[in-house]
């Protein structure tokens, strides 16, 4: 069959456009690349880069946090670019290690060793991407602003508070946010005065950095002359550096004093494994201190981790995803792919469970990434550094990496949501502040699962206590109570509303009029709830008017009995009125005259 | 201070009538005792006699249910009665023992003999009175009405299952629904004749015994002469007597054939020990089958049966009161302290848990019961027996309470629920199937737990999918949408918002106006999304108009950010949209001004 020349497709040029689409939302680089240009490209080189000199010291600095040797904090920032290139659709997103993440697999490397945060990262790109196919995306909805920001503050919190013995010197694992604390008191007699020292100022110069950024800016801005331009230009990307500033400076003060004034006054990093990493699959059993753990043992020492892990990297992602799309509509479908795939391909260079980190990201954007090629750069660039610069890495000074860490958490900290919570919904105050308490002192886990449940609540009790608007009018000679509810209907509020009428509406013969017009729906209990205050009501000779319901309701009502949808109607409140009270006559006369027969 | 001749009344008096006030809330035979009269005290006699005949037999069988020697479902029957008379508010309720209270224990009794059912009485009776005292009355309204009906349903359905045995002469016990069944199949070689006749002859004469009632009535009824009157009157008292009479003639028949013709054709109920309780304090610890359980072990034991206990003896009384409250406001707090008080007085007496019976209340309220006197009658009535009957009660047939029981469970089903639903709310029918289902298939706890969390969900959903309208219109020859939400709008419908006017809105220079006339409140996430909304669209070109919004909503948006604020507006669709055609008009021109200086 020849390609017809009418205006209509044929039917196999429709099949062949529809599966270009597919392919073109499952693959999102096919969509831009054919049109990507040298100019673009030398774009993505300058902010892919700026990232590396940021991700590299992050890098290792997560992997301490996890409990990892420093090269795994490197494996894990390689795959992510790679794969996301191909299958992400936000061009800003970095994924990579993040310190949420390396917190929330501390556990598991500290009973399993390195393996145990390998086979989790496999895990959870397993469950991500199969949440993706199942289109389980709208999960996220279920977690409200307060309740991410009270788990954010927290976990940034946690991961501060575990920065501090580093930052000062003192030794030994503190993994939750009391014991840090604790520890840190008991033990502040061993602090060591230069680790301190340089700590300390990591933090100021890290801070200045940031603060120069205020008086920079890559976009032209018309009210300052062309020298302040370029001044605006420089100043904002060398307020990008200030990680790798601090790094390299006391890499460098660390570098000095031991070759040549033989001195170690600072803590080091120590030995980080040059090389790539080995290409396998993750590992499915483990031996670690001698315990030896089956795939079923893990998965059961994994216990709600396993759970958790995945959520919460996909919570983060769409997250930073979302504050970056501009406009654009979110695919939240392929993102969940893009990420699993990205976990599942980075299991097999040994990573940790990767996601995307917001500063990281945010780094990218403003040093002006135009697609998701930065992202390769990026990772280039840490295959690069694998090779041929791990033997400095040894240098660098636990307390700068601790100190790198504390900034970063403190503008991850989210204490500004506090006023504008109390600005807006106060009530909001109360998940956030459960979540972030529950975080702090129990677990992240618990924590987010108890601030949810509390926000549900709100919803529920809303749906149980509807809003009422009660009316007492006189109307031909009679009392009407007009009752007004403002939402749908549901079974926990059906007893509510009954015991509501029964007590504010008792004064003897008169009518209660239920105006329908803002109840788009209720269910059968309220049905029959409704046909059981008719019963209660005749009982005390009143009765009772459905007014204004839309078709579905009085269908609904008269199926849970005939003669409750007698007392349905619409129309003018009057000429309801008028209606029921002859039909009453009518009864009253025919009831007197039975009595008399 | 002599008290005062004026019209106001004294603080002291004052005091005293609300004081008065209080105890009569507390006590409510206070109010109707001082004009009880023996007319009054006539018609209770009868019916509490007539509850009597039916509670003993009820009583032995369910006994039996909850595999406890049949003297202990006698015991089960006293306390309610009196307690029930000084604190329950509604005349016909008939506390004592139940088919799924006997059910529920009776796990615990396998386990622990009766000592598990005293102390589970006791526990339930403290929790409920304490419920009584915290108002956690309200929790009942998680219940609705599918989920009751599923319930109710599985739990008849399991007891009579678990009776078919017993009818047809098979031994052995059987205690869940399935196992019932299949047990029963395994053994159905073994059934007995005379049994099985017995049985089915029982089922079949209780059956007519309740058909006879049709054709009666206790009211006068004026299309009725006057002798059909007394007819009706004779036939109704008459068909209440259904059990009374099988169980009188099923156990002549066993007396005869034991002792004139020295025959046993049917498995007997057995010694029924003779005589009152003990009146002495609850087991808190028990040795049973060569085990000893102290009270914390018994406590584990127990396990989640002690939450579920009292819920659904609360729940199963508070639905018989509202059944038979016709017209009054329940007061539930003072229905559990009612009930919390039987069970703890229950169990100085070795009751098992009591709650309302929904059978007896009826056959109490049909015979005219006029106040909670009658309960006391009926109690006495069941001291007596205990007394001076035990020892026929040994030749009442199993077959003849297993047919018995069968009946009440007939009866007790709610499959007139599933056409009521299928008239009503169709979705209805989920949790109805899924509370049956896992009743009976797991169990009556995490059956009842998953109807509810599924019902939940129906309200959950609701808030995170709210119906919006939308409409596009041309005014001003600009297109607008106008979107219409039709509820209160929560943090789980803040992504689908955004995402449905990012897609369904998509014309550039359109200007979409949310109207909110609909929308009571909103919290700080659907704030925050809606401002998110506003910069996307802005980079679309479009803007938002947020019209008809209350003050609290427009503060809260406020509140978000200043900037959202600016764009909330009250008036006439028109004036609203020239006005911002205006504005926008004014910008356009400030900000080509600024770009050619």
């Amino acid at each position: 069959m020849s390609s017809s020349p009418m205006d209509e497709p044929s039917p196999r040029r429709i099949d062949s456009a529809i599966i270009k689409k597919i392919v073109s939302n499952r693959f999102p680089i096919i969509s831009w690349l054919p049109s990507y240009t040298i100019y673009l490209f030398f774009q993505d080189l300058l902010a892919g880069f700026t990232v590396g000199l940021t991700e590299i010291p992050q890098g290792i600095a997560y992997a301490i946090v996890a409990g990892l040797p420093s090269q795994y904090g490197l494996y894990s920032a390689i795959m992510g670019g790679f794969i996301y290139c191909i299958f992400g659709g936000c061009k800003d997103i970095n994924v990579g290690p993040t310190a949420i993440m390396a917190l929330i697999v501390q556990s598991s490397v500290t009973t399993m060793g390195p393996s145990g945060a390998i086979l989790i990262t496999f895990l959870s790109g397993i469950i991500i991407f199969m949440a993706g196919v199942l289109r389980l995306g709208f999960l996220v909805q279920f977690f409200s602003f307060p309740v991410i920001s009270g788990f954010t503050t927290a976990a940034a919190l946690s991961i501060a508070s575990t920065q501090l013995k580093q930052l000062l010197g003192i030794s030994g694992p503190a993994s939750i946010f009391l014991d840090a604390w604790i520890s840190l008191f008991k033990n502040i007699k061993e602090t060591r005065k230069w680790d301190a020292i340089l700590g300390f100022m990591t933090i100021f110069i890290v801070f200045a950095f940031r603060e120069i950024k205020k008086y920079g800016s890559l976009k032209h801005k018309p009210e300052w002359s062309r020298n302040r331009n370029l001044l605006g230009n420089f100043l904002f990307i060398f307020s990008l550096a200030g990680n790798a500033v601090v790094v390299i400076g006391g890499t460098s003060i660390a570098y000095v004093a031991h070759n040549s004034y033989n001195a170690t006054p600072f803590i080091l990093t120590g030995d980080v494994a040059g090389g790539l990493p080995d290409l396998s699959l993750p590992p499915f059993s483990v031996t670690w201190n001698g315990t030896y753990y089956s795939f079923s043992a893990m998965l059961s020492e994994y216990g709600s981790t396993l759970a958790f892990c995945p959520i919460i990297a996909f919570l983060e992602h769409i997250a930073i995803v979302k504050a970056f799309s501009k406009g654009k509509i979110i695919d939240a479908t392929q993102e969940l792919m893009a990420l699993g795939l990205s976990n599942i391909a980075g299991s097999l260079v040994q990573s940790m469970p990767v996601t995307g980190s917001f500063t990281r990201t945010a780094v990218n954007n403003a040093s002006g990434a135009r697609t998701t090629i930065a992202g390769v750069i990026t990772s280039c660039m840490l295959l690069v550094a694998l090779v041929l610069l791990t033997g400095a890495f040894k240098y660098i000074p636990k307390a700068t990496l601790a100190g790198v860490i504390v900034v970063a958490m403190y503008y991850l900290c989210e204490f500004d949501a506090i006023p504008i919570m109390w600005r807006t919904k106060r009530l909001d105050l109360i998940p956030f502040f459960t979540t972030l308490m529950c975080c702090l002192l129990i677990s992240l886990e618990y924590g987010i699962i108890i601030g949810i449940g509390i926000n549900l609540t709100f919803i529920l009790y809303d749906a149980a206590r509807p809003k009422l608007y009660v009316e007492r009018l006189m109307l031909q000679e009679r009392i009407i109570y007009v009752i007004r509810p403002k939402a749908s209907l549901y079974f926990t509020s059906a007893e509510f509303l009954r015991e509501k009428m029964l007590k504010d509406c008792g004064e003897s013969e008169s009518l209660i009029v239920i105006d329908g017009e803002f109840v788009p729906s209720v269910d059968a209990t309220v049905a029959r709830g409704f046909f059981n205050l008719l019963q209660d009501l005749e009982l005390r000779h009143q009765t009772v008017l459905f007014w204004n319901f839309n078709q579905t309701v009085t269908d609904i009502c008269s199926g849970e009995h005939k003669k409750l949808g007698c007392f349905f109607r619409n129309g003018t409140l009057e000429s309801v009125i008028n209606d029921i009270s002859k039909q009453s006559a009518i009864e009253t006369t025919a009831r007197n005259s039975d009595v008399q027969a």
